[in-house]
């Protein structure tokens, strides 16, 4: 029996369109064989899209989204300071009201220094760890306001929103990751000590289920500390947890002491299956570089691993995965494009059967 | 005639007291002869002060507080998970407290890597910028709370609070600092598309006071891409205006680049000179290695030239900051105590005249 996979593929803006292109070989040529067809629908979003039609996601976008097994997004934003942009926050209006309408509430962000790859560090060492980052809550939830606009006696407060229901979810997501792999070690990362009330519900949170997995190692750090050690010691980290604007910075720091953000995947991810799951490159549509065809796509390509590694088709990740460091492991100093990167990955992939 | 500066010492928790008393040597050499008399007058405040006697910060301490001229404050907190101190939050309630009661409405964080201090980056290039951090406002106002607490029903908010009076205000200083430093560069961090309404007060803001100092160059980054920049480019940073939680993050992770927060030296400022102004060393009070006379009080002592240069001393300032740089590049491989340390930057400021 073939498995139908209804994916849907939102290429986006600036280089999202060509890593996505790349992304997408590594998939055939993963599943290739396998009792699995891709059926795939292309969403035309972003801010292309809005300069086009005035929409940055419609409800029947959305709709139609949700009618999906997976997402795989490239990137999406216009060109910084574009004043036909000025009125639309892509940003709010489209990635992130996807990760909260699909509820998201794993944003899961691995951070693996690969052999032969370049760190900024001088001794990184063995660099192995997984964020997850809440990403249905905190200070994303667009819950601020503001009086008075424009005069001097402005105020304006963005609220940070913490429940007892949504943080447990995703503590209990990453104390599973953490069990599943061979450290076992999870960190928890918040300000308990500034932001006394969410840190305290976080806290609580995290000795509470800890009791559930004992195997696991559990410590806090506050996140001004743990930036610290994200370049003092990066290998300590195996599995931090944290909440979603923490995560944003940490994820950002991550990549760049893992070779940069060029390497950097994620999945949003919602656990339940009720609605599909998303994954794309960490990396932004880097309009400045769009259309050259010198965009790396390896941080599309590694989000194909998550995403088949969602799907349950743990083989066909491991295969992509691999593909991927053995591409590195002999990338010289010779610059490829876009698609030769991509070409020379798929290519191992349909090797390594 | 003479000048007599009252000023309040904290020595605080920890490694603290060493610190300090280090500290006031570098204070002492480098105003000998100079026309100042500090009259010292010692808090007792800190986790030790409230296991004795349940108090953080009586109105009474804090009323004798602002009648000096400056503070200089070592480290405050306890042991981390001492059940006795589980009721108290000495972070929140003396060291935030001081400086909202206070005004402290610039927190001022240079990160220099001086030379021959080892940075844990490959290739850090030339680091001198300063962050001007936001003292008084944002997430740590302390404005949230909780509701069903301990129940699967949990809501536990934080309320950032930003006002085109507290932002503008600390815009307009470093707009100053960065028109007094040679590069005259200023970058304002933010998360201006996620947090859209303080973000947007905090752009508007920047935007408005630039007009005012046309010679310096602007620009913005998000926090997640500043943290990025700090690790692959912090060259490229002069001054930062940030909020408060931000420049908490960045000036941890700036400390580290740039040698360890041993090296990181701050100030707590209220430009408007209503409120005694507080120096401080970026770490904390270090309970691990307290007593043992091997805690690094260049810290200490750079905050030291700090508050000379906010009392107008700015010779002194610079002596105390030159006596550290010489010691610095100095210092081998040999382990010296604190008081080693310390004697030998008071005694180069001595030389220094
Ligand atoms: C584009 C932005 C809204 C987004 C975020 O802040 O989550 C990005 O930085 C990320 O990390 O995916
Ligand atoms: C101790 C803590 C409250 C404090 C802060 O968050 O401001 C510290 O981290 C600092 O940076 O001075």
């Amino acid at each position: 029996m073939v498995d139908t996979v209804k994916l849907a593929v939102i290429p986006g803006d600036g280089i999202g369109p060509e890593v996505v292109t790349e992304a997408l070989k590594a998939l055939t040529a993963a599943t290739e064989g396998a009792e699995v067809v891709f059926e795939q629908t292309a969403f035309s979003l972003g801010a292309a899209r809005y300069l086009e039609t005035g929409d940055v996601l419609t409800d029947d976008d959305l709709e139609s989204i949700k009618g999906h097994d997976a997402i795989l997004l490239g990137a999406v934003g216009g060109v910084p300071g574009d004043p036909r942009l000025a009125g639309a926050n892509i940003e709010r209006g489209l990635l992130l009201r996807l990760r909260f309408e699909l509820d998201h509430y794993v944003n899961l962000r691995p951070s693996v220094l690969y052999p032969g790859v370049a760190s900024p560090l001088a001794a990184p060492g063995d660099v192995d760890f997984v964020v997850v980052r809440e990403g249905t809550e905190g200070p994303y939830v667009g819950n601020g306001g503001a009086i008075r606009v424009g005069t001097p006696a402005e105020v304006a407060n963005e609220v940070s929103v913490n429940t007892a229901y949504g943080v447990e979810r995703v503590v209990r997501y990453a104390f599973a990751a953490a069990s599943a792999r061979p450290r076992k070690k999870l960190t928890l990362v918040h300000k308990t000590n500034v932001l006394v009330f969410a840190g305290s519900l976080w806290k609580r949170t995290v000795d509470a289920v800890a009791a559930e997995f004992p195997e696991v190692a559990v410590d806090y750090l506050h996140v001004d500390a743990a930036t610290i050690f994200l370049v003092t010691d990066p290998a300590r980290f195996d599995v931090i947890v944290t909440d979603n604007l923490f995560g944003d910075i940490l994820t950002d720091l991550a990549g760049a002491i893992s070779g940069g953000i060029g390497l950097a995947a994620s999945g949003n991810i919602n656990p339940d299956g009720r609605f599909p799951s998303m994954f794309e490159p960490v990396h932004g549509s880097a309009p400045d570089i769009a259309g050259k065809g010198i965009a790396d796509p390896t941080a599309a390509i590694l989000s194909v691993a998550l995403l088949l590694d969602h799907l349950g088709r743990a083989d066909a990740a491991r295969r992509v995965q691999r593909a991927v460091v053995a591409d590195i492991a002999d990338r010289g100093t010779a610059r490829r494009t876009t698609s030769e990167v991509g070409d020379a990955i798929a290519a191992r992939i349909s090797a390594l059967d």
